[in-house]
């Protein structure tokens, strides 16, 4: 059982949109140990569409195309789909009362004619429900191949996935190949240097275990695959693995499963009945922002003082006009104050504070651009770091981010 | 003149890596007038990348090949490459002699068996000297088409197209089309209201002009794509349209050129020498952290109180607590008093405030899950609204950034 994705647009041609679509949809047809072996992205023309699926076909079982189901004239899948099937577009009543509710329900009187076309299905589809907008997925079985048409924009893509696709893939189309995935997370080794200190255990893995590395800013994804048929020796053997790698490291293991690091921060908390406030300079409120994106942030987090002016920050944070007179904003001195003011001010347990000149603008020879002080506030100390990153404005943003977060979780230990 | 990028790796088909090499060859060859018809991803299989050349060879006439050219014996480019041809590899010394001094520059004393191979080229290739990296590039011309052979590390690559493979192709395949791409960006109407207010205009295009609706949420970025011989012409043609269509939907262009919301909102306050701040409570800082992203967003914004407790609300910005009593948090009353804080705390001269119920949790009947209320306080009123979205988390506090931007840029205006 394989898969190919084909994704449609122009703009995924001409380099204006990085197609995202297609990682996502490959992680999650992986969990279902349908390995996509082929991604195509094409432009939205009639001949490149019914080309790429004949080719698709030929090569693969599943198929998931995106793109081209909007209302505008640009969107020719449909039109395209219907010939490469032989079969013709019916209107579904079902689906026009869904779009005329949407345009009801967003308070416009009035639908425009174009989108009456979106309940325009192919015949030998069965519809899939878009909950989340007006382009109706579809899905064909064929000869015992499964396609399926989804709009291109992410949200509705993978509410469509999870809700219509996966939920069959799942029942109808198992695979006897079992790939087992399991996860380490680790923050604060660098890819490199954790790969020195497992050598030996990843020497010792059978063959049919792969282990990769998945290097983000400040932290390394591990990932153990194992692939076979019976799915009880090979999750044994490859958790026995994990667990050698996860005990050798266990001072950089934030979680051993695939949570973000942000998650991992917020159940803790939460489990611990402990609270977090920010006072952000540098960050400009990203740390609050990455934080508060997990559900159920809201028992934990309290909030957040973004002190971007000295003026912010001495009325907000009650950070002392001398230490920043002395100090200057991107210091120690002052990152502490910040983290303590936030600490007060919010009422709560821990807090983090940055201050750093993110870039491109505003270094200087003593504090060149990338220059960044963290404050991390815990229930009996405060502790302050600087840091020197030498990247653009969003990596250095990131990178104090990634920081603060790892001071927080040592503090936390 | 047309392209095809290959891109190798079992890493972008398990969706563990995004392919971002790909979206920036595109921009790339798309400057050289080469527009990019096709992008695949393969699997490092000796069939795979024998078929794929096969078909790219079929549709295009420039080829950019990525990946696989590693020292490691999963990467099988380059001998699936020389079958492909026809030809062998060989041993280039001037190859062997720049990887060997790789090693040594990093210290190391012996250089691993398996990278010798790196110094092995296809016999009909002219060899692109990689300064960045071990793994040569190649360029092979035959029967008047290109290829290029690249190593998938994204710096490698970008080195190699930069120094080696552009220049040639700027020189020799110059295509006698020129394509020309220009851009409005829209916030505040759905992409078929869009349309239909555009419908006579769209309708008018000449055929060498091609409008695309690229719908993001709460906005719709167009492009009008030229494609000719003269490039005069071309422009002038392309851009009497879009001045048509920005004339006719002036109401709700922000942007007449491919930059973002947030950069156009930074570059306005700047230049009009007014400030802003935000007061936010369900987007959690993500506002503050969308603008304060863009470079020099540090002289027109000032702070951010991210209030996400009752408490918090009161003591930052001074809400009163019969407000949050008789209306609660999640009402316009409660938003207004919320703006008019941070404009009164960060001494700004326009603030936006946020307060809502993201979800999963924290609905009620009278105010269910996608329930926000925005306020946006300017120099003499302040507006509220409330919205209704009804989607996840993460989509609800996208919706409410770019409702509260959207709200903003109306105050301005």
């Amino acid at each position: 059982m394989k898969a190919e994705i084909i994704t449609i647009g122009d703009e995924l041609l001409n380099g204006q949109v990085v197609d995202t679509n297609s990682a996502w949809i490959a992680q999650h047809l992986g969990a279902l140990h349908i390995p996509v072996v082929h991604i195509t992205s094409i432009s939205d023309k009639e001949h490149a569409i019914k080309n790429a699926l004949r080719q698709a076909e030929e090569r693969v079982d599943v198929i998931i195309m995106t793109g081209g189901l909007g209302p505008t004239r640009d969107d020719v899948t449909k039109v395209a789909v219907a010939d490469y099937f032989g079969t013709t577009l019916i209107r579904n009543q079902a689906v026009l009362a869904h779009v005329e509710k949407i345009f009801r329900r967003a308070g416009r009187k009035n639908m425009p004619a174009m989108n009456i076309g979106q309940a325009d299905v192919l015949a030998n589809a069965t519809v899939l429900f878009n909950d989340v907008g007006t382009a109706p997925g579809m899905a064909v079985e064929r000869d015992g191949k499964y396609f399926a048409f989804l709009p291109g924009v992410p949200f509705e893509m993978k509410f469509l996935m999870e809700n219509r696709v996966l939920p069959v893939l799942r029942d109808s189309y198992k695979s006897n190949v079992f790939v087992y995935n399991t996860y380490l997370l680790t923050v604060g080794i660098g890819e490199s240097h954790l790969a020195e200190q497992i050598a030996d255990i990843e020497n010792a893995l059978p063959p049919f275990i792969t282990l990769s590395y998945l290097p983000k800013i400040g932290m390394v994804r591990l990932r153990f695959t194992g692939e076979g048929s019976d799915i009880e020796t090979l999750t044994s053997i490859t958790d026995s693995f994990k667990k050698q790698v996860m005990e050798r490291v266990k001072d950089y293991v934030v979680s051993t499963d695939n949570r973000s690091f942000e998650e991992v921060l917020v159940q803790t908390f939460t489990a611990s009945g402990v609270t977090l406030s920010t006072a952000e300079s540098c960050t400009g409120g990203r740390i609050s922002a990455q934080i508060t994106a997990v559900t159920g942030a809201s028992q934990m987090f309290q909030g957040a003082a973004v002190v971007y002016s000295n003026q912010a920050k001495m009325d907000v944070l009650r950070v002392s006009p001398d230490t920043l007179a002395q100090y200057g904003a991107v210091s120690e001195q002052t990152v502490k104050e910040m983290a303590e003011g936030a600490k007060r001010v919010f009422g709560t347990d821990y807090a983090i504070a940055t201050s750093g000149i993110a870039g491109p603008g505003g270094g200087t020879e003593t504090k060149p651009v990338g220059t960044v002080c963290i404050a991390v506030a815990g229930r009996s100390e405060t502790r302050t770091q600087t840091f020197h990153f030498k990247n653009d404005r969003a990596i250095n943003i990131e990178r104090t981010v990634v920081a603060g977060l790892t001071m927080l979780w040592n503090i936390l230990k």
